[in-house]
């Protein structure tokens, strides 16, 4: 496959929400005060691909207020356009995050059953239009999960994607606390043609696409590169030691070549919001550098997916240089002064 | 009428939020943070009460997880009795406040239309049992406005007050974000008839229960008192000078005496939020005392209202004695030390 | 005159610094923190009439650090075209405020004299380019006073803006901590034949343009307008009651036309930083809209400057309506809710 | 024995006091502003066992000033039961936590000898009225130290806890910084006939109750078992790599069984006030819920223990679940979304 | 009178306390952080003249602590003389600070009585020593309120100062939360004879040295200032209008002239803590300079005074050009930029 | 060599700065806020050595304006003599710190091109008079770096510091964002020849003191110490485990014994700046109390270092004790209370 035109845009697709963290470490339960920001997988992707030299547009709907004024400044600060944003319906999506530390874990409130962005219908957007200027399209499990609306306006998107030639990756993203296992089985699957590069893990095969649960791993990728004519499968693998400390490694496994597979780093984690966005922008960042460099780009994912994690909020905001050097020092540098 | 029995509970009911506020005056498109704390009309009645020394009951319904739990602790923390709240169904109600500065207005974002207070039922409440050891049941117009839910539980609760001989009082609280007048003049008619004393403004006869709009307002008063066989309605005065420097005086309009009026006090307002329940909880506390003295249920009125928006927050923490010193001195006083 | 090209952009040009600034109405002298946002006379007039709904470009040098990525994100998060700021130099200009209270008034420390914008020069920038699709063009003596480098810069911009019948506003802003009267008396009188729409004092007039002294303030305005051919004269007068509280009322003269003033407003400060650039800008989104109604305009720039005082940082975020709302009650408004 | 009623009281008696933290790490000498909570030995064991599901009830004294009252908030927000606590003297007990930071060990500095739980005499509490509905009295050596008046009171309420069937736990907690081990040899003695579980160390056998130095750490505990007619000896070994890492392991010996060890954890800790509290509360909850299953116990206490330590204060707030949680999954678990 | 020998040192002695004030205009009951500053009397005044340009040392005893520690920070960093604060006993001084808003007074909670200041004992310094370089001494009603220890080492410390021939001024400074009028009426007479500059009101005369309570105001300053062969008596008087806006005036009674009075100054208050002491310590500064003008003097005073309540803590910080600058402009001035 | 004289002064020279840190590990683009604490090379070691116990004096040059002020208030809190700082030029030297965290590094952007530090010239001092009281004067790099002015400065104090017999201690500092290695090459070795205690490594010696590359560490040292004619060169090695955790040795090279070694010690970081300065303080404190004990020196060095980085900002404010108890229990210490 040839390389990704550049200069054209990269176009993600899903609910962006309001962020509320005890600050701290704090308890939600005890909390008087909580620090704010903006994320959302696919928003996410956006920004940190924007950082990384891309031209970024996201697709969202979002209400007519103050919370949603908000969000699309964040957006614009790190450069996206997001003149194809929907303002409408009266609710904006939360999420209450209670930060974890050492042997307590992390806990996520969601509130947003009802928010602007599960009304989202394909009439919203031209997306004819979006996609005759984009390179690359970027949508995960998450927007799917949302409504019957999303799913519609997801799988409009990715029609029109395709019939540009657009180059889809897709994150699989399961939650449990959004839908359950048998209701996605009905619509992951309905999103797999169009898919180009798929982030996904075994789990992904074996519980939601229903393959065949015995396979051994490396099987079970190829199988999936074959029956679904996908270009790469990434993931990473992660070793949780506490809440504050995790080893991760990065795998591609590449339609008809061997699996590659990055170092393993153990790592201090700040805010572990995010870090599964990083990884795809770091890939997607090298796959549109070079299309058939997937070392490059696991390397890039796993840079950018630990830098993540060193930083507060759900955005990774590292350019190409920083990501360098950390492959090049493996986090084992002095202050520059 | 005779005097309450002030051995027992007064019983409030309707929805407690977590209400979010940007420090320092700040805009809400602009915040990385909110201060949180937790506040509802009724609530706020019932936490003023207590700490003006009542027993005091909150009936409400809070989802079964930390932000539920942290109300829960909020009003416990106010020696709040909390033993008839109902933990379910799955989202909190939350209010942005954008607090006003000078020419500034304040502005609210409610996020609250599907909360687990809107899923209250009659069947949640042994409301036999609750009003057998009541003294006072107060309600507002607010938790008539959540849904149909709600309505028909006001109702219930209002209908086994009544059997218990528990004095009620009611404060109209329209809130135009919540329902059209159109919708609230349908269901304020319903709960007059259960109402002993009425918080409510000439606005509301005219408007709501659609009384003769030519009227004058101590001609509807009296209209009102007589028609709806009500023992006292009680309101304010505000003349705002600015977000931060407004105007208030009270009156109470017994049911067959002459109108009753504090002086007139100008003040300065570090958050006027509950302003209105604090003035409802002086009332009531001054009724509980000694049901015929209005006057003083007035001032008590007034004064706990000045004083709830010279600190942070929903709800009014003074004692009886920060009151009659701030009747005493009119504010002006050194510091005690 | 006809009206001003609305779809066209709005550009001004200058210097946009590091503000930092002691919380809480602390002595710079015992800060152990600083607030940090970002201002600057031309930069604030484009954020704001990027609120009032026009396109905006932004024209300055900035360092090629993390900082003056911060003052572009700043820029792009309110929506303004920075494509053509240019990053080279090393230092990044800052100002240290001291918030005044009462009877202590305001202190400012600049720091800002080797910064990257003291090194604009003229060949930075496509002038042609950047005039062919403007509207407008904002300036101000602060601009001016920064270095020769700026001053060439400034009155090349100012002959391109012309060739392309841009509308040229320009604020006298003299600020005596950056250069002499003697040093500005040389430079001002450049800039004035390029001019349409001042804003300047009567002190301006005398001091800097050395009119004569003795001549009263309106005779002033209309020689002034004569002799440099202008549209209007606009400015405020302001009354310090303290530092926290102002009176201000605001005038336009008409080239040929009787001056027209603003009603007076006593209003309440927060923070009285960018007050005047807030001013031109609610006149300059007046003029856009229609350029033959300066009683508009005035109104538009008095509520805008007062309105921005009511909250923190450098920068107007109000929309017309809040500034029709503010008009229309003076800013007595109850909370939304 | 037969098991506990769990459907009874919980009650604990000692000192509340205000704890004031420099944020950040800071010191002491240099800080600008503290954090503030409130806690104490056994009043951090009603809390964390109010949250393990029991009815607790917390005796003391307290000024009768509004430092008092955020005690008593505080106490009530967790479901305390306040009512026996007397409010009199002038004095709030503090103490200050220079929290440390790898290397670097915390301190404390005591403000608390003249405070008014010094003052606690029996005449302030009717110890038959409590200990009639009570199941379980656990108290510490901290209030021992105190003062006379707090002797007499502790062994006033051991003997009342004793005539009720109560069981008594009692945990050593010597301080070297309010007594000499002189001191405590006279008063720890007098304790010791009441205790049914104890909380001790071999340092506290050897030293305080001076059995022989030279028998091995077994051997002390089969001995004082026996001395002192126990039902367990409760313990905790802890290996401090810094002030900021952690290794713990617990132990359990009964009567007349063999001991019982938990597994050692590695832990990371924000917070490590109130562990040995929150180690007391989890053996507690699990001898309450089953007297006979000691090992249930201990994993309760080390898990509690833990947890406590990742959070700001001097309380555990977990609940059961959390701790099988952490029991479960050693502290390696996922953010739950 | 000649004037005062102003290269020598100014002495003042007293009790400096850690003063904590919940953030934000809070309620010390709800607070979960409090602001910390040290303050006292006679090291405020030590502080403000330090900044008006003179030698000073401030006599004192302080725990051997990190908070002693912090408070002789406190003391250098304004460039006070610390060598003779002595370091002994164990416990700080405290007091809380409830800040109050509007119409809500504020409040103080004392926890001093056991402190180190209290343990001061004259032989804990060498006075011949400290007063041989010294030109002035400044005493007040406050460090004889604390324990008979504090009242014998005053009554030392002014008979050295009186031997070598230093001015003393002595601020009554009564506090009804130290000790009773009764008690205060045996001291204070004795410390009347040494005393050169007086800071009394009339209320001190009539009510602590039992002038004959019938007499007007000025003929109770020239019968006082006979009695005494004072120099000079300066007072105050505030109009409280509201917690956060007072007006005030001074007043100066000279001993055989007509008595002085400044403008009356309406002013708002960001913290009034420490008004009096800034005040005294403006006269004093107008008085070294030229012991003969007591108008300049009690225009610092007040000026002093006014500015100190612009800012947060106890001392004032301001210069003599502040001052000057102040009394010019009477608080109305433009930001300085 | 004989003993230093413990009761003279210790003098070090140089620039302090202001410090600007994003909280919370942020990064600087997107800060709203930055800490602010003073701190520089010699200025540090200042603060340090007084902390110790010894009088020291800091030189340089600050403005004339509140940020000034707030330098040498810092400093006078610290017990530093500044009475030889002169105030002039018009600049404060400014840094930001980008705090890192794991596997990000920090970042620094210097704004001090400009400063007033860069404007002392040799007659701005009386050197004379400076080290006829001194037994130590301590330098570094960084100040030879900032200009020529500074550069003459230098010498002419060390050569003054040479004639009154004064220890002189350099440490090489050398900083890439200052200078380049070829600029430095030739100033350096005009400072060597006054060195009695030289701070280096063997980079030092290689790059900018060109010795030949080749040679191993120790002979580059042994050589250095001849040439030189040096009594000790000190250093420490420092691995990179994170930003967070660090592994440190010092070493102590004598002039003619056998090169000593400090344990090899692993912690972790709070703030790392002002780490080689506390080690500089450390070594030096060692050295005056017994010029003829490096090896207590070093150990000394290496416990204040590594104490120094478990606080926030540039300074170390340990004392003797608390650097014995590290070196006693290797930072494994319980809280104590």
């Amino acid at each position: 496959m040839n390389n990704v035109k550049q200069e054209k845009t990269v176009v993600t697709m899903g609910e962006i929400m309001l962020r509320l963290t005890p600050p701290e470490y704090g308890k939600i339960e005890q909390a008087t005060s909580y620090l704010a920001n903006y994320g959302g997988g696919e928003a996410n992707v956006a920004v940190s691909l924007s950082h990384l030299g891309h031209q970024c547009c996201f697709i969202s709907k979002l209400p007519p207020n103050e919370l949603g004024d908000g969000a699309i400044s964040h957006l614009k600060s790190h450069g996206i356009n997001t003149d194809y944003i929907v303002r409408g319906s009266s609710t904006m999506g939360f999420y209450f995050l209670e930060t974890g530390f050492g042997g307590r874990p992390g806990k996520v409130i969601y509130n947003r059953k009802h928010s602007a962005a599960t009304r989202m219908v394909p009439s919203d957007y031209d997306f004819d239009k979006i996609f005759s200027s984009a390179c690359w399209f970027h949508l995960s499990g998450i927007t799917l999960a949302l409504s019957d609306n999303t799913r519609r306006t997801c799988l409009a998107a990715l029609k029109a994607a395709k019939e540009h030639h657009v180059i889809v990756s897709f994150d699989f993203n399961y939650r449990s606390k959004l839908w359950t296992i048998e209701e996605a089985r009905k619509y992951y699957p309905l999103v797999m043609p169009y898919v180009d590069v798929l982030f996904a893990s075994p789990f992904d095969f074996r519980k939601i696409l229903q393959f065949n649960p015995d396979m051994d791993d490396a099987d079970l990728m190829k199988e999936a590169l074959k029956k679904y004519n996908l270009k790469y499968i990434c993931g990473k693998t992660r070793t949780i030691l506490s809440a504050t400390e995790n080893e991760m490694k990065a795998y591609v496994f590449p339609y008809d070549k061997e699996p590659i597979y990055t170092n393993e780093y153990r790592f201090q984690i700040f805010d572990r919001i995010g870090a599964g966005d990083a990884f795809a922008s770091g890939v997607i960042h090298g796959l549109i550098k070079d299309f058939n460099n997937p070392k490059k780009a696991a390397d890039y994912g796993i840079a950018n997916c630990i830098l993540k994690q060193t930083i507060f909020g759900d955005v990774s905001t590292f350019s190409e240089s920083d990501i360098e050097e950390y492959l090049a020092n493996q986090g084992s540098e002095e202050v520059k002064r």
